[in-house]
């Protein structure tokens, strides 16, 4: 069922035509049909969209963001609704909250059941205090509900749950890995969000780079970031808490979080570490820039961004269908370690390094996430796919599996000179005759730096839908006019 | 005990002194002291701080605000605190999570309670685990929790609790009254704060309104608002979500929701209506402008402009200590028919349509609300205050309470053309006479227009603290700019 159907914003930002949720439950269908366990007919698949969140006892909610999977399935705007799958026919129904008249004055007018059958592209639309009825009356007898553990948070999905639902029969184990499974693999749709959303975010991204300077706040970077996003690509809202690091900033992972809210003033020699990402139609991305606050490499800095560069570089080559993305973060490990030793920083034998631990001290985190309608996507562990590693930096991966066509990950290699970590590797004797400690002195509190991008795993390799200058040639030419702007007279501090 | 600590964003916004909230934790404390029904030696306030709220089950939170009885004690910018103060000595204690070593890899340096004291400049910090312990050790007896409902929201506030907290009387019905009515009366450093918020939301929809044109989407005026008050004010959220009607969804009193996000595009000839505001240190501003896309009013539109105007500068001038707020809306009410009836739209006697409820009908809300840490802030009905009206419009007030000097409110008369409140008039003989249903017809379809104003009742009367054109002529004026560019070849439509 084609239809016309479109999330849009405005007239200038990427059309997402309702058949891209339409191939999403289609796919689902097909495999839970292919499913063993599933044989019964009458079968429903039915989720429960996602509600608003009043900020504490306020009047305030939260600005509503549609749950995931039913987002995925559905496409919907609105809160309060539920969404089933007819496993015998295919067929889409969505439930909608039936509200009052008056709320026309608040919400403006209402949308008939049928103008929103035809804005979401299903067979069926009814009112949410129907769906009993509804599903009885066509002979509906086992529902699949959504129950599982994300394996990011450890939190567990919100199961459907409706008036009426005692008369069915539930089944809630074997919905939550199909569904992931399905969300793992991106059809070409998905990917064509994908890609308007990196590219609006790798263009906010260059937007801030031309802007920065020293004298400016960490979050005039993070509010012209939001403003680019928004108004030039229609992302309302950024796919998480944007990091803005600046000097010894850009060693703290999460950065930018409440207690910690980029307000620090950019200096003269800071490095910045700007980790940001948009979100339209419900789809992230997640890049991050590291540059000089202005404009210009030292040597020192230049030693470790082109470790990084290195190890990005390399993993971008590597990875294909068949490699598994555990083999994938050592490589990054290596190659960095590798070059912070022909930097001076590190002596000794690589490989011994990292059986020591070593890896993790500069890089305690993995090398990138699944990324789809969540920023950390679902599906990194999944049953019958390789379970975490135990082992010193692969523990913090968010996923063993080997790779396929049609994922779509991160690749961020950094690394971060974490007083702590250091201080720990001090004391252990096996990580520490590895460091050149006087070398090291001279970079312990300049920060870190990761270079993330977004890439897409194809039959042959990688293809990366981030476009950012990343050399540090192209670094420098990119940010050269800043440096021309700041020999005249700065008037303002805002971006 | 007056200390250095601040609330402060970069070098370029307001620095905020802990002081403020130290001297609204003594209001309180002498507030509580004076009611008869504490008498008790050794009790003790005890307020549970916001928590980090999760998006659905993922590991990505909604961005971090403080719960707001919290900040006004507190303001703690950390979620997961809880916060007490000893009545008998007026000394204020906060509790901190006590976070695991390798929390400082994703968070930064782990401050010390001792740096929590000085930053919060409060006589106590220790760790959350130890609250029963502290406590004790301070011979408590009884503690006062926060349990009431929100009159807004009808939400009930999220009572203290914490481990050990049986082996204390606690009190949960006097505290939520008391510390309402502090919150409804300003202190002069909460009014710095609010003018600073309300300067900066002014200077935004000033910036907003110079860019605005035909054939910018709605949203782009969103991005621009909150790009503004964020780079230049250091307001990292706005307080509501941005409303950016033009043309017929300036009739939508919330536009801007999930369902309606500020998507149209904005044509020659419509009006706009954008209700904004930042927050700064959990302070709101709460602002509306109206003006027309193309910076230059029809005839039609200045009657219903100053229809509103006439309304809001009558209540701008009647409201002062001791007048009671349905009065006032009753007043804006007046002034507007009065003013509809002289430009043609209706007929009749101005008191007879109140009567009939015709007030309600173009107005459908109230005239305005207490501002505070909420943007709705609380205090509107309280034990011993008058409880809400049952007539039309007035029972929309969120307030019925005399006025009192160091109240701030929003004063937001508005007007509207909303189709389905004027097919009921219609159907109503009582209030279907008043209307020249001929003349209305020109405006069915041209949205509405409100005028809010963040306004500090004073001594002798009022002192508007927004600082935006109002009047047709300063509108005209301030978008002149505008009109000019209009005539150059426009290049990109982003702001």
């Amino acid at each position: 069922m084609e239809s016309q159907a479109n999330f849009v914003r405005g007239d200038h930002t990427l059309k997402v035509p309702m058949s891209l949720f339409a191939e999403n439950r289609a796919r689902l269908v097909a495999r839970l049909r292919a499913n063993p366990k599933v044989t019964k007919a009458g079968s429903f698949v039915l989720l429960q969209g996602g509600v608003d969140v009043p900020f504490n006892d306020t009047d305030v909610d939260w600005p509503f963001r549609q749950e995931s999977f039913f987002q995925w399935c559905f496409g919907v705007e609105e809160p309060g609704c539920y969404g089933a799958l007819d496993l015998d026919s295919g067929a889409a129904l969505l439930f909608f909250p039936r509200l009052p008249a008056e709320y026309a004055t608040w919400m403006g007018r209402l949308s008939s059941l049928e103008e929103f059958r035809q804005r979401y592209a299903v067979e069926e639309t009814h009112y949410v205090d129907q769906i009993a009825e509804v599903l009885k009356s066509k002979s509906a007898k086992l529902l699949h509900t959504l129950h599982g553990v994300n394996s990011d948070s450890g939190l567990t999905s919100k199961e459907a749950t409706f008036e009426g639902i005692d008369k069915f029969e539930v089944n809630n184990e074997i919905l939550y890995p199909e569904i992931c499974e399905c969300r793992v693999i991106k059809t070409p749709k998905e990917i064509e969000v994908l890609r308007y959303v990196v590219k609006v975010s790798s263009d906010a991204h260059k937007s801030v780079m031309r802007t920065v300077r020293p004298g400016l706040a960490e979050f005039q970077a993070e509010a012209a970031f939001q403003h680019y996003a928004y108004s030039v690509g229609g992302c309302r809202y950024v796919s998480y808490t944007c990091i803005c690091g600046s000097g010894c900033n850009a060693a703290i992972l999460h950065y930018g979080h409440a207690g910690a809210p980029n307000n620090k003033v950019l200096k003269d020699g800071d490095m910045c570490l700007f980790d940001m990402g948009g979100n339209y139609c419900g789809y992230a991305a997640d890049i991050t820039c590291s540059f000089p606050a202005n404009g210009k490499f030292t040597d020192d800095q230049k030693i470790v961004y082109n470790a990084v560069l290195d190890a990005r570089n390399a993993v971008m080559n590597a990875a294909k269908p068949g490699v598994l993305w555990t083999d994938m973060h050592l490589l990054a490990n290596r190659v960095m370690l590798e070059a912070l030793k022909k930097g001076g920083l590190l002596q000794g034998d690589v490989r011994d390094m990292i059986k020591a631990g070593l890896n993790a001290v500069f890089q305690p985190h993995g090398l990138g996430h699944f990324l789809g309608l969540d920023v950390h996507d679902v599906g990194g562990y999944l049953p019958n796919h390789p379970a975490r590693s135990k082992e010193p930096g692969l523990n913090k991966l968010r996923t063993a599996r080997p790779l396929m066509a049609g994922m779509v990950l991160t690749i961020e290699p950094g690394c971060y000179f974490i007083d702590w970590l250091l201080d720990k590797a001090r004391e252990n004797k096996e990580q520490s005759k590895f460091i050149v400690w006087e070398t090291l002195s001279r970079f312990r509190g300049t920060g870190g730096v990761r270079i993330e991008d977004d890439v897409l795993i194809t039959e042959t390799g990688t293809e990366n839908l981030t476009i950012v200058p990343r050399t540090v040639e192209e670094i420098e030419t990119w940010m050269a006019p800043n440096r021309e702007k700041l020999q005249l007279p700065q008037e303002k501090l805002c971006v």
